[in-house]
């Protein structure tokens, strides 16, 4: 018998490396968010989320495979951007379905 | 003595709903990622991330304030995406720093 497959769901998030500028965050920031009346929100950051669904025989395997292929692939400038891969347990707290 | 004060890190994702199809997301698992033959990825959903810092005297009211400003503030279409926030205790796993 071969090593049991399941599907994992690993989620990427790219964005500016935390000493770079993010004129996005700081733009919903002020312009939005404060303006609204929520001074309780120091700070914001805007990244890209990529939700993949991976077929691997165990939750390493699954985020290694999607490290390498963020690599491989260029998904993310590594000289501008950071890179997170974590593998999800499910997805809970939804606003709107 | 008032409350104890912290700040607490809360992720804001923004995507289509489930049922809805994602253009960029197809595009992306399509023409780069089984392009370049990483076929144990089954799919692929892109999305945005916000990440805030909020300071609250307690985890739920940092997730309740983001929840209420993602409503109040139309940081969301309600009838084309679907809106997650969840509170994180710091990161973890970046490929780049």
């Amino acid at each position: 018998m071969g090593p049991v497959i399941n599907d994992y769901t690993v989620e990427v998030v790219v964005e500016n490396k935390p000493l770079a500028r993010d004129p996005e965050g700081e733009t919903i920031h002020r312009s939005l968010i404060l303006k609204g009346g929520f001074e309780q929100v120091t700070g914001v950051r805007a990244g890209k989320l990529l939700r993949m669904t991976v077929r691997a025989s165990s939750k390493d395997e699954a985020k290694g495979l999607v490290k390498k292929l963020c690599d491989d692939l260029r998904i993310y400038n590594p000289s501008a951007h950071e890179c997170q891969v974590r593998v999800v347990e499910g997805r809970e707290n939804r606003t709107s379905e």
